[in-house]
């Protein structure tokens, strides 16, 4: 490989970060600043970090730092089919599921665009089929409904991204979804939906996710259990998952689409994974405009520049508020209700792949990598948790994002302003009041400011726009690892508790404090 | 008053714990110890602090914290109807809501309790009138689907709640929340509705929160705009407020029912916010065992031997964590689906309480206060955010919380043992992961342990459990902020934004920055 990875702390560019002055957020919010730090996302978005504590003195040594630890050309190796996930030994193919940026991807004599796309020309091909009817369910009855059976990346992801578009567009057919291996998930959804019209999307990529298949023969039993005469399961159920899975050739299922190891679970969302419930529930056309959104966001992101490519420099802003200014956690603030779970994806997204404390070699690092994630939408959340925010004693940085336009084309007036127009100006209060603050002789009232934002803005929530916001938070989170020098594409962290569950389970040898807990909790 | 008010930093408990000893948690959770460290919270659940990083002598030395800053005390004076929200002057009385514990408090010539438990008798008389049909919609349809119109504490606990309790016991009316005031979240809302068999609750203390009144007026020209024969929208809505606000005697509504400011939207699930909804969507006997299990736990705060009071123990160590140990954050993690929007109230309950920077006095505070709250339900945060609490290089304290039995009374097994078992498998396993960890020659595959955590759990959510589980939470929250000295009760920091927005709606003098982003983001 062309590039060398180095710990952050070793590069130069850090080192200036640290001496440069910090910025005082409470000057630098002008006018003219808001009018120059502005840069395009792709799909129609614009990024905003006139509000971040950042001026062009920093701006520039984040430019050297990406330089020095050579973003743009180890993005260009990954997307080049490299091996970036070193741990494992795999090649990083998310953009792949979206366009081509980079040069073709052989793998086992497969080029590997054509592989997802031919996956998803199929998806395309069995939907067509389902909503014309061509496909019904075992009972005769057309499919209205589907359902997703999958847990983590196989969950989070396409449930926000639906609940994201529900509203955009009339669903051809409804989703639901079931994740937790909580027995009470599966029997809550199962009361929602009508067996005979609902086609069920198991979603493993190994065909062994202790949750996903549980509730998979959950729902089978169910659905025996239901009597109803004529049923078959298997003409209800498909698959998503890898080719070499159990589930790939398994005759419990009416079609299977795939996906590989070269794509995370948090990454999958333009995948198979996020492909076919979000293809049957909005149909093609939708889903093809959310893929343009993202190949959109992953070409924009190959800017050298900084200042021109606004995951780099979100990303790289972020690293400065970890590493040099400390803040230990980031809050995401769609002011958008449909973006309501986009919050709990980007933490999947962002502390599943950066939550590391050991280099790309094994090496435990000396400085800080990934923050919390957390957020819920505006302006429920300024009635919540916005007074830490404001006045509590650690600053939180906070990524904004808002559309001038509302999804639902309707809206009323009261006392002088539409709904979406008071939405708009809580957002823009909100930026102006983290930053500069406001002086009070009463302390209980004073705000000391200097609490940094970004807003990333578009016109309105259409699935081009949700695509590039997707890939950005993907791309962002990329960079943010290559500068930490993590390995942002395996999730050692998550097997342990595999292990342990399964002696609890399976008997065997156990920690007595294991055993302890088992005779507490009756298992 | 009896007692002193002081900071944290003065006491000389606070001294000797930054010196004693830290624990090694992964020597220190044992067998023995899993069975010592455990005592009742009321409602039935338990609390087992044996995987925290905290010995006998550091639970000693909260015992001495506890005591110089007078916790029993100052929750009595509390009880008892002092001035406790020095900032706003008012009493704090959400307790009395569900009992009372203290001496009787009158205020303006009214007895608290009595006023409280009037209007929730009121409540229970009002909706034996839905539920029997005698109270009919407009257009002469029974009610069947009650929707709240409120944000912050009138939505999170009220809905959190709802969502705990729906498949426990079929709700006798289905209940919907409109809480944004993005038009998209009301439009998407009475998408789901029925207009004519809907009651609306209008939810604001002091008559004018803008969200609410906007979505309350959306609600009504939506109604009217259906153009139903006979549709009259003020027969369709109640409202819960204070008895000074404009909504009390409105001619808008069918009936109003009341509290008070001596309740704080976080503190008001027990008042009439949570009451009327609940109630109508569970009848009276559901929402009495829920007052009953909140006032087991509010009773219990009241033991000063700290290892016999859950709440007062669960504050004390999550001071240690914050102020001693250095930690900025604190997940909670409910095992148990219907508690999936549980994380976003405590999220308010505390960060709204104590995310605060001046004591009591209004004096900048030398150290840290309230933590960032988050949270989702296991196991899908397992497959998600988990990778950072296992990995990362930040340690988050962690909640869990989990009960024997699912809620709904079906299961399956699969592999060996049934949905149930395996959610508790993995609840046990990870508190035993976190706190050893396993030592791996590949670094990737380490875990370093250490990381703390404590567990609630109990036979089955019920109502009255979930009463103890909220109740628990509240108190615990309030003891940290006597312990930090600061005012748990106002929330200052969300007015900027308020002003702010009315400027940008109203015109005036603006800051530049808000004119530019006005101007942006087409307002």
């Amino acid at each position: 490989m062309g590039v060398s990875y180095n710990n952050l702390d070793k590069t130069a560019a850090f080192g200036a970060l640290k001496k440069a002055e910090k910025v005082d957020l409470k000057k630098n919010l002008t006018a003219d600043r808001l009018k120059k730090a502005s840069l395009s996302v792709g799909g129609g978005l614009t990024y905003n970090y006139a509000a971040k504590s950042v001026n062009d003195e920093i701006v520039s040594l984040l430019q050297n730092l990406a330089d020095e630890q050579e973003l743009i050309a180890k993005y260009k190796e990954l997307l080049n089919g490299e091996i970036i996930n070193v741990g494992e030994g795999r090649k990083v193919m998310h953009q792949m599921t979206r366009g081509q940026q980079g040069d073709a991807v052989v793998s086992e004599g497969k080029n590997l665009r054509d592989f997802y796309r031919g996956e998803q020309e199929k998806i395309y091909d069995f939907v067509g089929k389902i909503h014309s009817g061509e496909i019904k369910g075992s009972t005769g009855k057309a499919f209205d409904t589907v359902c997703q059976i999958g847990i983590g990346g196989s969950d989070l992801g396409p449930r926000a991204l639906y609940l994201a578009l529900c509203h955009y567009t009339e669903p051809v057919m409804d989703a639901a979804f079931i994740s937790n291996v909580d027995p009470d998930d599966a029997n809550a959804v199962l009361e929602t939906v009508d067996l005979e019209t609902t086609l069920f999307i198991l979603v493993s990529k190994s065909g062994t996710t202790q949750e996903t298949l549980a509730n998979k023969n959950f729902v089978v039993e169910m659905s025996r259990k239901a009597g109803i005469e004529g049923f078959d399961p298997a003409k209800h159920l498909i698959a998503v998952t890898s080719e070499t899975s159990p589930l790939a050739k398994s005759d419990d299922v009416l079609a299977a689409f795939f996906m590989d190891d070269f794509i995370g679970g948090r990454y999958s969302s333009t995948s198979a994974v996020g492909g076919a419930v979000l293809s049957l529930a909005f149909g093609e056309s939708v889903f093809e405009e959310f893929l343009g959104g993202a190949a959109e966001a992953d070409k924009a992101a190959l800017e050298g520049d900084i200042t021109k490519n606004a995951a780099l420099l979100d990303g790289l802003i972020g690293v400065y508020e970890r590493n040099v200014l400390g803040f230990p956690s980031t809050a995401v603030l769609p002011y958008s209700q449909a973006l309501n779970r986009f919050p709990a994806h980007l933490q999947q997204l962002d502390m599943e792949s950066n939550g590391k404390s050991v280099n790309r070699k094994g090496e435990p690092m000396p400085y800080s990598t990934g923050p919390v994630i957390f957020g819920e939408p505006g302006t429920n959340g300024q009635h919540s948790f916005y007074q830490l925010l404001h006045q509590g004693t650690d600053i939180v940085p906070l990524q904004f994002i808002g559309f001038k336009k509302s999804q639902i084309d309707f809206d009323l007036d009261y006392e002088g302003s539409s709904s979406q127009a008071k939405l708009k100006a809580n957002l823009i209060a909100q930026i102006v009041a983290f930053a500069k603050g406001s002086a009070n002789s009463n302390p209980n009232k004073n705000f000391a400011g200097g609490r940094p934002s970004s807003l990333i803005y578009g016109d309105r929530l259409t699935p081009r726009a949700l695509g590039a916001l997707l890939a950005h938070f993907e791309n962002k989170v990329m960079f943010q690892g290559f500068c930490w020098n993590v390995n942002s594409f395996d999730q050692e962290g998550v097997q342990l508790g595999k292990i342990l569950t399964g002696q609890v389970l399976g008997g065997g040898d156990m920690d007595e404090a294991l055993i302890a807990l088992k005779e507490i909790m009756e298992i």
